[in-house]
């Protein structure tokens, strides 16, 4: 370890929750961390923090590896070379203007800048050719949240295959790890003894770009589940009467059966926790509006633009918007009518309750083949080579939408590949189609019953539609294109000619005669 | 006549279906026109159709007023200045290569050039700036389709309010005309006879940019528009059993009453059309791959981008998605399950029909006002002063969503104005708070219908519970709230606290205190 003297691995710049956690989990792994901030009160803290859990944890003969830097120069000067510099700062701007005070700086180019933000796929992309000739830019999306980054998040690096060489035993080191066994997270979240053994929740995704583009699709998956979780709780409370707690209760039920998650299991917790200021159900003294910070947007953009069918994404984005208007709800509530629903039975709530549990399942499966879907259009289109049933591997623990769900994904895929087929549609798969085909008259009751209480469903409900859409051999897109040809000579394809054949019905002459075109 | 010897009024570049019906309207209107298009083909087929139209309807006294020319050149020096130059180009890079061609040409700092394409509105604003020194850009998004251009379209100028003055005239002449008295269209299709009166339908709407954006909103309605309809269609016939002959006359019979539109109508049409070759319903001989252009996908887009929930706008894009991938729902169909549906009986098709037409009627509500809601949000953000009752005015006729019910909207927005209010959202509106109320019921049932048939109807069902959630005081958003707090520190405001004020749990610790940030 003296060998390298002074040096150190990696340099981190930015120290916000995210950064200072990332930091803590590489030090823990035995890597020395250079840490920047233009907010010194952030590297005080972090080197605080560091020494404060070593003695914590007792490891006080462990050296300290955190090391504080009052600038970029300094930072540099005591970098291994070629550098690994992590980037932790805001998306947008904040990534330009570390990049350039980098350059100025001195950066040599075969350094590589990490951007481990939530930056936008495209910007990526162009950064990467942006900066090719002073450094390598190359880009990891982490999910997982603030403890993610501490004791393990999900790592989605992409970019230059060589760079990876160089970031891959620190990665594999940091991420979460998975029992192969069970596809289950290991989870010990203990300062200074970090999981080592299992399979890391990371893998090369491909051209610079993909990792966070997979990452935003993550999100907008993340958007959907959450909105699903959110519905059930709705229907339960406001449509049958539950009190928090017994919703949280019901939630952490479900989160041992095929409902497991990570977020079902969080939404258990909070449902359950009291306020510690009015001692009243915590959720109900928290205020209706959501935030957001663009990731789900983005996935709902991207699939509009792609072409991709992904409704129950942009339903949860509209959700939250429509959250954020709460005046306008205040009015309105004043002024529509619901229905008069009657008060439902203990037996009917029972009843319900099962359907719900189907229903979720069922939506969840169209969640995640809409975003898995978006991945393959957009990767066809870049011709990036993803490996799905990698991505589903590595997002089996460290990041939010972690369910044992993601590991019958993954074999899907697996199993789609031994045969020798290429899974365009999760729905197409097997062990879900079956799964679908047992519990989706539960999914059309809870439908029903929340429309015909007023209790808005727009994520289960749009799943339906999406998996009824599918189902349909013929849609009614057949009218849809005569209308375009009525009103705009957009001309149509006949199902008894070859595919491509345009036809056009002269429908303002009174002969209405039919000409291919 | 005589006094401006050989000179032309407007010149019209690009003779596409749009270009050539808009010269000819033009030169209906006793306007000169000056015509070009790359292809002479193009150019020699509107100088014949204008001579034959005025054989036809024997005005042969009549001067012909339109004039090929064999370049931009020859045609900038016959045009009156300073120059009008209609352009009917597709929208995207041809539009900046015949601006290009202009300047070449020597076009004249005063003369104007209106973008008449289906252009991005953004590209528009960026054109006014790029081309400034050179000429007037000035943009006016044209509604209608071929039969709109060539007898009465609805047209949504915007641009430099100077330029609007000398565009006017030609504007109000060619544009459809509706009668004040009744709100309806004046519609006579008479080659050398327009309506000349009446209520043009245009209007200055505001800063270049701002009419691309009305009309790319105003296509984002009629996706929606449409895909009701489609809905209704696939209910009526898989669902309920009807032919499509029934469906037309159903449809017929409906644009008589609250439903009425050129869409429902033209709709009816459709579904009563023979197959010219196989004498089967031409709807059934019709590919269900639904094309588009791209203007309902940006308006989807948009509404993301600035928050606006527009959930169903949304969900019609993606149905047209949907129904390009034929392949995989006719593998899909094979794999999923539906319900077993009973065969309906006489009766409970009748009930359904009368539910249906109501259900429509909400829908519909519910797509407009995303529409205007996203007009009022972006114009808030671009500063934009636009006057909804005149939008929904000049969309009365012309355009494709034409139909009584803009009328009420108008009413909406005025009575609105007069009580010195301003309308947020059209649900607010005592007529459409009413209506929406009294034939709720209506809609429930049929979105409950439809998913226990296992019928898709995602555009029905989005504008459902688009009306829900307006209708929630409460929404769960306070779940998701603690969700983003519990595993990104995201923080969440309090129902008794003041806006703002950002609160956080240490979820973390076991202590779980809860901290203002």
């Amino acid at each position: 370890m003296q060998n390298h003297s002074k040096l150190y691995d990696v340099g981190v710049i930015g120290l916000g929750v995210m950064g200072k956690n990332l930091s803590l989990n590489i030090a823990d792994n035995r890597y020395r961390v250079a840490a920047f901030d233009l907010d010194t009160d952030k590297i005080e803290g972090l080197v605080q923090q560091e020494r404060t859990e070593r003695d914590r944890s007792q490891q006080i003969d462990f050296e300290l590896r955190v090391n504080g830097c009052s600038n970029l120069s300094e930072m540099l000067s005591i970098l291994e070379k070629p550098r690994v510099l992590i980037l932790s700062v805001p998306a947008g701007s904040p990534v330009d203007g570390v990049c350039n005070a980098l350059i100025e700086a001195g950066i040599d180019h075969d350094d590589i800048v990490i951007d481990t933000g939530n930056s936008l796929w495209t910007d990526t992309v162009e950064r990467e050719a942006r900066y090719a000739s002073q450094f390598t830019f190359f880009s990891c999306a982490v999910s997982g949240g603030e403890m993610g980054a501490r004791f393990g998040p999900s790592l989605m690096p992409s970019g230059d295959i060589k760079a990876w060489g160089r970031i891959k035993p620190i990665w594999e080191a940091i991420a979460a790890k998975v029992d192969p066994e069970t596809g289950l997270p290991i989870e010990r979240q203990e300062p200074g003894n970090p999981v080592t053994e299992g399979e890391p929740c990371t893998t090369y995704i491909g051209p610079v770009g993909s990792g966070h583009y997979v990452k935003m699709v993550h999100n907008g998956i993340e958007y959907a589940d959450m909105q699903l979780i959110c519905e059930a709780y709705q229907l339960l409370s406001d449509g049958f009467g539950m009190s928090a707690s017994e919703v949280g209760s019901l939630f952490e039920r479900w989160s041992q059966g095929s409902l497991n998650s990570y977020l079902m299991e969080i939404s258990a917790e909070v449902l359950k926790q009291a306020d510690p200021i009015s001692g009243k159900p915590l959720v109900e003294m928290i205020l209706d509006r959501a935030g957001q910070k663009g990731t789900g947007l983005w996935t709902a953009v991207s699939s509009l633009q792609i072409g991709c069918p992904a409704p129950t994404i942009a339903e949860a984005v509209y959700a939250r918007a429509v959250s954020t208007q709460k005046e306008q709800r205040q009015i309105l509530s004043q002024l529509l009518s619901g229905p008069d629903a009657n008060k439902p039975t203990d037996e009917e709530r029972e009843a319900f309750i099962a359907q719900l549990e189907n229903a979720l399942y069922c939506a969840k499966i169209a969640c995640y083949a809409q975003g898995f879907q978006l991945m393959a259009m957009t990767a066809k289109e870049r011709r990036w080579d993803l490996d799905f049933a990698e991505i589903a591997k590595i997002w089996r623990a460290g990041c939010i939408i972690r369910a044992t769900f993601l590991q019958s994904i993954t074999l899907a895929y697996q199993t789609a590949a031994s045969n020798g087929t290429e899974l365009e549609n999760l729905l197409m798969a097997e062990s879900f189609s079956r799964a679908l085909s047992s519990k989706q008259l539960d999914w059309r009751k809870t439908v029903s019953t929340s429309v015909l209480r007023g209790i808005p469903v727009p994520c289960i409900s749009s799943a339906l539609a999406y998996y009824d859409s599918y189902r349909c051999d013929i849609l009614p897109a057949n009218l849809l294109q005569g209308q375009r040809d009525y009103f705009g000579a957009h001309t149509f394809e006949r199902t008894d000619a070859p595919a491509g054949e345009k036809y056009h019905l002269n429908w303002s002459d009174t002969a209405r005669e039919i000409n291919r075109v």
